[in-house]
């Protein structure tokens, strides 16, 4: 689904009483005479007063006004131009419609802020344009899907559209005429929120999609003064809580602030939510909104933040690999938050996207800034669950090292709905500022109309969301849940540990129903050690089935191969195709090895840094190095490396690995370091319910970790080999001694 | 060849003559009493004085000296290790061996920058470590090629030893005991100038890595009082003149500055250049050698910065892509040269490599940023001609919108020695600051052991240094001068044209001699446009040859294929090679076309930015597009797009095309503009004597360019086509006009 950003310049009312003098005791949704119903309500006069007597002392805001002025400017000498709608997502008239409720948006503020009614006259005049457009207008020409837009090709932009250009117009409402103002009223806002609140297959979806559209709705009722369609926006169309903005609350975040589709749509979602509880705050205050659920709204805020590294998202499920932390509605979220938490970590945030909203939240963040209030945002180990009560699985973020060491995302979260990836206990893995261990995101260039008019590319299904194109288990070269969202949808991995001391991290899930019959539980540590430069990754998969079968183990990396530490055949003139469908026929195979169950091991490096995997199964395992891209006549792939294990005919096997950070090229003082692995040797030895994993490292150390096969589970454990054994009490357990073979 | 970089903390003498009282009077080549000659002389007693009195008033010294302290403190805590020497490039005893020298340089300068006796103490231990093993030591076991080091497994890294560790040396010379000194002169310095000097065959070579040797050797010289050494240095090891230093300042340079290895192993030559420079200006300043040849020291210094865009050199022939401004060799040249010239433009390179030499020329360049001097340096078109005598070809460099607008750069130059690549009239192009139309740079990981041992890959040879690795004409796949330097190396390009004015920018050259009968000329230009958003690049490749043959022009380009302009059968499942040799083997093929003489395009998306790239011939030729990585079992190559043109079966023809950049696309903000070309169409029409290139631009301009056969020649010329003809005098003309079609 294409969707549009809106340029967040303003945004919905306060909620500090003490500045809300005037209209506090007049709420707006009363009926009121229009000469006496056009005063500003998401932000109030006094407030715009109070914006526009102390913004130029704050630089941030300062450079946020010239910004719209820039803006606005431009708008005004290139002329009105409200185009009959045509084109699709990219397109010229998609583009202006874009533009259009940008400016409208940034003119009433600057209206407001200034005092030049230069503004509130262009913002009417473009308004009279699509008042003269807009009734006359049926389905979008290109329409997409069941629910085509009116003014672009779909709903949700449409929504979008009415989000920002009714705050614009709550703005300057009281600068029209009568007339003007009921031509306006008439013809754009109420057939808009007419046709959104009356398009019941989106509004009273629980989906981001009609998070937006509540919004749209709810707030243009604020600015109208029609309680039904606020009442419309809350509880949905039917006006009985059944659907509406109150329940999408309640069902789309978990008690962590988690959102089910994942980061990249929930800052897209973060948006309408945070904007329109605003505005019900400021309009409807006994409502409580932002204190719903304990807060959630506000969580979610935090928790999509710790969903990042380097200022990127974690790009699971559709998502775009260039959306981080500066993300303009990410800049509603901060400021928000910022306002009703004086949380001066969400400051250094707000510093990092060098933006504010033209709006007393936004003035009270350039007010905190320019006092040099910020701390760092403290990026820890997170746990977040999900599912609306939090019991459907969860996202584990085990970090080492803050903002720039090292972070281990194991995806152990349910499907996330239509935008989901068949990725059922997936990870990712940062360190040193980069992407290490990979995620594809979605296949899609935004916007971009060369690449299929900017929507998600067919490569999206046929790759993206592919197990194969993730790095877990795939069963039969089949997808989990054969590919089907709906199948997978109310079937969540079961979260089995999550803890974290200063040394040790470690998070454990369970998945049942990825595939009938076939249960895997993986287990996962970030794990510090003195002999160790950085923190490595330890990965145990167990995996049982009913039958022999074919268990591939993928891994996505992303460096240049220094050394393939095992024997393989390569296939240098000509490159086959690993398979035919699910995502396989996108993988070209560059070499392949015979089955073997010694430990292997791959090298490469990553902006001056080493990265040596070793990896093995008890079961014999070929491995593969591949690079996708075939089968992409349209050239629409990143062409990415990759490593696969892959056992063939057994119906159970554990896979085991270490993912070892280390050493350090200097391309510019030509020096390097510590380019061998400080690992000597991984081992795995089985005991009756329960698995340890050794590794020996140089200088003589040895680490070994127990787990249990039901780490969740209290008893004692025992296991043995390699003339040593390891009892212990609980879930697991950290071993460390030293191999008495090499202490220098 | 491998080589180490040396840690550049300090350097030679002054070239003040009011900062040289003490010494001035008594020329330190004269022999003297060991007690009276051991003061320093490469940086006067004085001159450390002044450091140390100064040094802290100046952010950027203090650092340096800080830096200075951390290596020095860790290697004294890690204790003197003088190994056997065992391991090549990257390697343990390698590495130690650079460590230590850095160490002894180090302290040297802290010894003197703050008297403390630790310092000394701790690099004389390290030399009398190096005393005991030295005298003892044959050739390295893994000594490389004909001439192995003692110390490295190649002399050129025991030259950068010896250049750095005397420095060190003449700073604690005067602080050891008399037979330490005498021990430490007789078994380190002695013996090793004594081996470089004495193994013509690397030191009387016209070559960096002699210049390194006589370098080492001479300042060598200076430090134990020998004038037979320094004499050799400037002479060669005859002292006849026939090789040596002098030699080397007048043939390795162009009048230009140009190097003819080309700026990556220009910006390692110049390290032992301005380094020993500034010993002999100190010591024998009659020499007059930074005036020699018109000041070609210190041109070359300024001609590398211009070699250069966002900071990282233009990697032609063998060179490593990271490498660039801040490299520590460009210290040593920058603040040297600002010394000598106060050119304020210095100081902004200096300002970005954020690092000083602690000597008097870095603590003068510390003092001037401090006091905030440094001014913007100019990147401006530029011609640098090659050879001696600067008439062996030129490197062309046009360039648009400053540092990082556009730069196209074209080689023209001659083959470079074994370091150069088979590219005559070979193009890169850079905008937006990104590399855009590439070179391959060097199949090679400098230092790391996994690759090779940090050496040129074989890929280098097969690969990097092929025609077909490069964006100029190859001819039956074969490479110019069949792949043979040394054929080359007599046979340069002949520069016909170099002309710049605001909005249009050409230059020009011919190659006859890279095959037999086969003679290419190439005329490009940067041209801006009112109607176009960037400036554009206009290539026009005439060949002509004695029989029907095949002609490639390959076009390697940095980006995501958004679209391809033309009908093409994709190699979707099995992916052939292009070829059996010279390069073509390590090409994958993704797509060809059918032969035809229509214009085609393909278009990228690279940071944003999107680029058009125009193309076509007067024969019919097919569109070919693939990848490199082909028969790459040790996965040594990257893997970059290519775009390759292809003329079968004739003795003639003529390529032209027209490279537009383009547009903005914004992840963060979801928006594109501009993703379409404004360039409508590119047409060529062909003279008795010329031809002429017109661009129809969106919006109804025309811009033709003429261009005659002899662009160099005087005379005029008339060309005709498409109900329009074009006269001009001279060599080349540019014509603007309507076509009438559009104005809208």
């Amino acid at each position: 689904m294409t969707r549009s950003t809106p340029l967040m310049l303003l945004l919905a009312a306060s909620f500090s009483a003490a500045a809300l003098p005037a209209v506090a005791a007049a709420p707006a949704a009363t009926q009121q005479p229009a000469s006496a119903g056009s005063a500003p309500v998401l932000v109030t006069a006094a407030q715009w007063q109070q914006m526009r007597s102390d913004g130029a002392r704050y630089p941030v805001f300062t450079k946020e006004q010239q910004r719209a002025e820039r803006l606005v400017r431009g708008m005004i000498k290139a002329g009105i131009d409200v185009p009959v709608p045509k084109d699709k997502g990219g397109g010229y008239t998609h583009e202006q419609h874009k533009r259009n409720y940008q400016a409208i948006q940034a003119a009433g503020a600057l209206y407001r802020l200034t005092g030049d009614k230069v503004y509130a006259d262009y913002a009417r005049d473009l308004l009279l344009g699509y008042a003269k457009l807009y009734p006359g207008l049926g389905a979008h020409p290109q329409g997409r899907g069941q629910i085509p837009g009116r003014l672009f090709w779909q709903t949700l932009n449409d929504s979008v559209w009415l989000v920002s250009a009714v705050q614009g117009y709550d703005a300057i409402r009281d600068s029209l005429s009568a007339a003007d103002r009921k031509t306006i009223d008439d013809n754009v806002f109420r057939p808009m929120a007419d046709f959104l609140s009356g398009t019941p297959e989106n509004f009273d979806k629980i989906h981001n999609h009609a998070t937006w559209a509540v919004a749209a709705v709810g707030m243009t009722g604020y600015v109208l003064r029609d309680p039904t369609y606020v009442d419309k926006a809350l509880k949905g169309s039917k006006r009985d809580g059944s659907a509406g903005f109150l329940k999408q609350v309640d069902q789309l975040f978990s008690p962590d602030g988690y959102y089910e589709e994942g980061p990249y749509y929930q800052r897209y979602a973060l948006a309408p939510f945070i904007l329109f509880a605003n505005a019900i705050e400021r309009n409807d205050p006994q409502q409580g909104i932002f204190k719903r659920r304990d807060g959630v709204l506000l969580k979610a805020v935090d928790a999509l933040v710790q969903s990042s590294y380097g200022g990127y998202f974690f790009p699971i499920n559709d998502a775009i690999l260039d959306k981080g932390l500066d993300t303009e509605e990410l800049v509603a979220g901060i400021d928000i938050a910022y306002a009703r938490t004086t949380d001066a970590r969400l400051l250094s945030v707000a510093k990092a996207q060098k933006r504010v909203l033209l709006s007393p939240e936004g003035l009270q963040v350039a007010q905190a800034l320019a006092q040099d209030k910020a701390t760092p945002f403290a990026f820890v180990p997170t746990l977040l669950r999900d599912g609306p009560d939090g019991t459907e699985g969860a996202l584990a973020i085990l970090r080492m090292g803050g903002e720039n060491g090292q972070a281990l995302v194991m995806k152990n979260t349910k499907q996330g709905m239509g935008h989901g990836h068949f990725d059922k206990l997936n990870w990712l893995f940062y360190d040193n500022g980069q992407r290490v261990v990979t995620d594809y995101g979605a296949a899609r260039f935004l916007n971009i109309e060369a690449k299929a008019g900017g929507i998600y590319l067919p490569e999206n299904n046929s790759w993206a969301r592919q197990t194969i194109a993730h790095n877990t288990l795939v069963v039969n070269e089949q997808s989990h849940f054969g590919g089907d969202w709906k199948k997978g949808q109310p079937l969540a991995p079961t979260p089995l540990l999550f803890a974290t001391r200063d040394d040790t991290q470690i998070a454990s899930a369970r998945m049942d129903s990825a595939y009938d019959g076939v249960s895997f539980t993986r287990t996962q540590l970030l794990l510090a050690h003195p002999s160790l430069g950085e923190p490595v990754v330890l990965d145990l998969l167990r995996v049982t089935g009913s039958k022999a079968t074919r268990y591939d183990l993928p891994l996505h990396f992303n460096g240049h191969i220094m050394d393939v530490g095992f024997k393989s055949q390569s296939a240098v003139t000509s490159r086959p195709v690993l398979g035919k469908a699910n995502g396989y026929q996108h993988v070209w195979v560059d070499a392949s090895s015979e089955p073997s169950s010694e430990a292997r091991s791959l090298t490469w490096l990553l902006d001056g840094r080493f990265y040596t995997y070793r990896f093995a199964s008890t079961a014999p395992s070929r491995a593969l190095i591949g690079e996708s891209g075939a089968n992409d006549p349209s050239f629409n792939l990143r062409r990415e490396p990759m490593l696969l294990q892959r056992v063939d005919g057994q119906a159970a096997t554990t896979f085991y690995g270490v993912l070892e950070p280390h050493g350090q090229y200097d391309g510019t003082a030509e020096t390097v370091r510590g380019a061998n692995s400080r690992i000597d040797a991984i081992a795995h030895y089985r005991g009756k319910d329960a698995d340890v994993l050794v590794l020996d490292l140089a200088g003589g150390k040895r680490v070994a970790v127990g787990i249990a096969d039901e780490p969740d589970k209290p008893g004692s454990h025992e296991v043995s080999g390699g003339g040593q054994s390891w009892r212990w009490d609980g879930g697991w357990k950290r071993f460390d001694s030293s191999t008495g073979k090499d202490s220098k």
